[in-house]
C-alpha cells in the first residue's frame, strides 16, 4: 500500500490521480491533499477518500470545512501546501498544483525523503538545479507525470542515459496548429481552449497553442534526463499517439505510444517500477488510426518554443522570467485583456529586460518571479 | 572482448555481423565461422578476420582451403557446424545459417553454455520447446537478431513479461502488398525478390511476399517471449519504421523504431545489455518520412499467416511440417518449378496430411522434416 499526498486535487491531473486511486483501492491510500477554491468538489473528495489532512487556499474555507468535518485536519495557504507535501504518513507526493507555488513544497518533500511524482512544470523549469541536486542528495526518485516525460522515462527503463543520442519530444501543435501567424492575430479565448487531442486545464491548453508548453517541457527534460539542449528535439506529431521518443547512439529509437489518456502516465508514476492494469483506458488501435503524421517544428511560427530554448540554454533566472511572464500573459489573455500574439510579445519583453543570475537560490527565484510578474503587469 | 562463433558467415546476416565486428575491432573477435559454398568470399573473410576454425559445406572445399591456409583449422558438413557452434574459445554463437540445419548446432551451443544470438528462424519454429527448456536449464540468454523480435526484446528491457497485454509484430506486407490474390496468380520470381524496404536473402524475401516470414516470426515470438498466440497480433505497416511493439496491461505501448538496417538488431544482440555507437547507420528522420501507415492484417489475403497461427497453436510437429513444406515450396518457386500461389497450396496439403506428434524429440523433428520434404517433392 502506497500512501499519497496530493497537491492540486481538484485540478485536471488531481482528479485523474484520484481516479487511479479509485481504480486500485488496495494499492493506494490518500493521506493528505490540497485544493484551491473548489470547495464543493473538495467536500466530495473528503467524503470519498477520507484524507487525514486537507489544505485549502483561503482561511475562511478552512474554518468552514473544519466545522463540517470534525475528524479531518484542515489547514490553508502556502504553509498548508507544505504541510500536505511533507505529511509524515505519505511516501509519495503527487505535485499537480499549477504555477510556481508548487516549487517550495516539492523541495520540502524531497528533503523529507518523499518519492516525487511531478506534474508541476514550474518546479523543474525555475529550480531544476536545486531540485535535481536535492533529489540526488536525498536519493529520491523524481517521477514525471507529464505524458511526454513519462514516455521518455518509460522508454529509458532498462537503458542507460549515457547511450542516449537525443530526446525527441512530440508536439501536437495545439489548438492552432493549422493556422499561420497572420491567422493567429484575432483568435478568441474559446478557440484557444479547444485542444484537438487532450482534455486539460485552461492554462496548459493555452500553453499548447503558443507552444510554450512544449518549451517548458524541453527545459524539464533537460533537468529530468540530464540532457543538453542540443540533444533535445521537438517534432510536430498532430495525433499525439507517440508521446515521445529516445534515440540511442546505435540509431535505435524507443518510443512510448497510446491514446491520449493522462491516467496512464499518472498511474505509471504511482506504480513505478511496476505496472498495474488500467482496464478503463481506451486501447490504441493503430489500424483504426491509419496514419501518423510528423513534421519539422518551425520555431519562427512558434516563437515561444524558441524563447524557451534560449532561456534554457542561458539558464540561471531566465527560465523563471520565461515562466512568470508566461503565467501573467496567459492569465491576461484568458481574462480578455490582451490578444493571443501579445502573449509572445510580453514574454519577449520580459526576457529582454532581465539580466540572468546564475545558480539562483530559492529566494532569488521567488524574487525574480515576483519582479517579473510586476514588470509584465506594468506593460498591460 | 567478446569472442564469436558465426554460423552462416557469407549470408546476408553473416556479412552484416562481420560489418559490426569490423566497426568495433576492440570489442569483438571472430574465433570460428561456417560458410556454405561461397568459397571466394570465405577466403576474403579468413584473410580479414583470421578465425581459428572455419567450417565449409563440402569436403572438397575443406581440402582446398586447408592447403591454402595452413594456420587455420578447417572442417566441413553438419559436424563442422556443430564444431563451430561449440568452439571452446567463443562465448557467443551468432546463428545466421538458413534452414532447419541450424537447429542442432544451437542446441549443442546452449548445452555448452554459449550466449545465443539467434537469426535462424527454424530453430525456434521447429524446436522452441527444446530450445527454451535447454536455455532455461543452462541459464543461457537467447538474444533475437530478427528486427521484429529485437524490437520486442528492446521494448521489454526494464519491463516485466507478466505485465504484457499483447505483442504487436509489424509487417511491411512484402513485395506484393498492394496486389490482390488474383494479381498474385502469375507473379515472377524477379518481382517476388524485389522487397520494398529490406535487403535480405532470397528465401526470406519470398517468405515476406507470402507472409510466411511473419508467420514464422509469430511462432518464434511465442517461444522467445512465452506468449500465447492469442496475445500476438500482426499489423500491416508498410514503411517498416516501427519494427514491433509491446502493449502493456495499463494500455501503454513501447515500440522500437529505426530505418531498415539489420546491423542495428545484430549489434544490439552482440552488445546486449549495453549499446555501442553505430555511426554508419542512417538515422531515422520522421519529419522526412512524414507519414506512417497502419492497416489490419488480412489472413485470407495472406493464407500463410493463418497457416502459421494454426500450426503454432496446435504445436508439436506441425510447425516443423509448416517450415519444411515452406522451404521446399519456396525453393521450387525460386527454381521456376511452381507458381507463386502454389507455395501456399503445397504447405496447406502438407499440413492437412500430417498428424501432429506432441513434444517431439530432436530425432522426431528431423524425421518429420525429412518426411515432409519428401511428401512435398512427391507433389511437384
Amino acid at each position: 500500500m502506497k500512501t499519497i499526498s496530493l497537491l492540486g486535487a481538484t485540478g485536471s491531473i488531481g482528479t485523474q490521480t484520484l481516479d487511479i486511486l479509485r481504480t486500485h483501492p488496495t494499492e493506494f491510500n490518500l493521506a493528505a491533499m490540497s485544493v484551491g477554491k473548489n470547495i464543493e468538489l473538495a467536500r466530495k473528495m473528503v467524503g470519498e477518500f477520507k484524507p487525514e489532512l486537507v489544505s485549502v487556499q483561503d482561511y475562511q474555507d478552512c474554518v468552514t470545512l473544519k466545522a463540517e468535518y470534525p475528524n479531518t485536519k484542515f489547514t490553508f495557504g502556502i504553509e498548508g501546501l507544505i504541510e500536505v507535501a511533507v505529511y509524515d504518513k505519505s511516501n509519495i507526493l503527487v505535485n499537480a498544483v499549477l504555477g510556481s507555488v508548487g516549487l517550495n513544497p516539492t523541495l520540502q518533500a524531497i528533503e523529507n525523503g518523499k518519492i516525487i511524482a511531478i506534474a508541476n512544470k514550474e518546479t523543474l523549469v525555475t529550480a531544476g538545479h536545486l531540485i535535481m541536486e536535492a533529489a540526488k542528495r536525498n536519493n529520491v526518485p523524481l517521477l514525471p507525470v507529464d505524458s511526454e516525460h513519462s514516455a521518455i522515462f518509460q522508454a529509458l527503463q532498462g537503458e542507460k542515459e549515457r547511450n542516449i543520442e537525443r530526446l525527441i519530444i512530440t508536439a501536437s501543435g495545439g489548438s492552432f496548429r493549422e493556422r499561420t501567424r497572420q491567422e493567429l492575430e484575432n483568435v478568441t479565448v474559446k478557440e484557444a481552449l479547444n485542444h484537438p487531442n487532450w482534455s486539460m486545464g485552461a492554462k496548459i491548453t493555452i500553453d499548447s497553442a503558443t507552444m510554450m508548453n512544449k518549451g517548458l517541457e524541453v527545459i524539464e527534460a533537460h533537468w529530468l534526463f540530464d540532457m543538453p539542449y542540443e540533444k533535445i528535439d521537438v517534432l510536430l506529431h498532430k495525433e499525439s499517439i507517440i508521446h515521445s521518443m529516445i534515440e540511442f547512439h546505435d540509431s535505435s529509437i524507443i518510443a512510448q505510444l497510446g491514446t491520449p489518456d493522462m491516467r496512464v502516465p499518472i498511474q505509471y508514476a504511482l506504480t513505478y517500477p511496476e505496472r498495474l492494469p488500467l482496464p478503463s483506458s481506451k486501447r490504441l488501435n493503430l489500424a483504426n488510426v491509419g496514419k501518423l503524421h510528423f513534421q519539422e517544428m518551425d520555431v519562427e511560427r512558434f516563437r515561444c518554443l524558441r524563447f524557451a530554448y534560449e532561456a534554457g540554454k542561458i539558464g540561471g533566472t531566465l527560465p523563471t522570467v520565461l515562466n512568470a511572464a508566461n503565467e501573467v500573459a496567459v492569465a491576461s489573455f484568458l481574462e480578455g485583456k490582451i490578444r493571443f500574439l501579445q502573449i509572445e510579445d510580453l514574454i519577449e519583453k520580459a526576457l529582454n529586460s532581465h539580466q540572468s543570475i546564475d545558480y539562483p537560490s530559492l529566494d532569488t527565484i521567488q524574487e525574480v518571479d515576483i519582479e517579473t510578474r510586476q514588470f509584465v503587469h506594468s506593460l498591460l
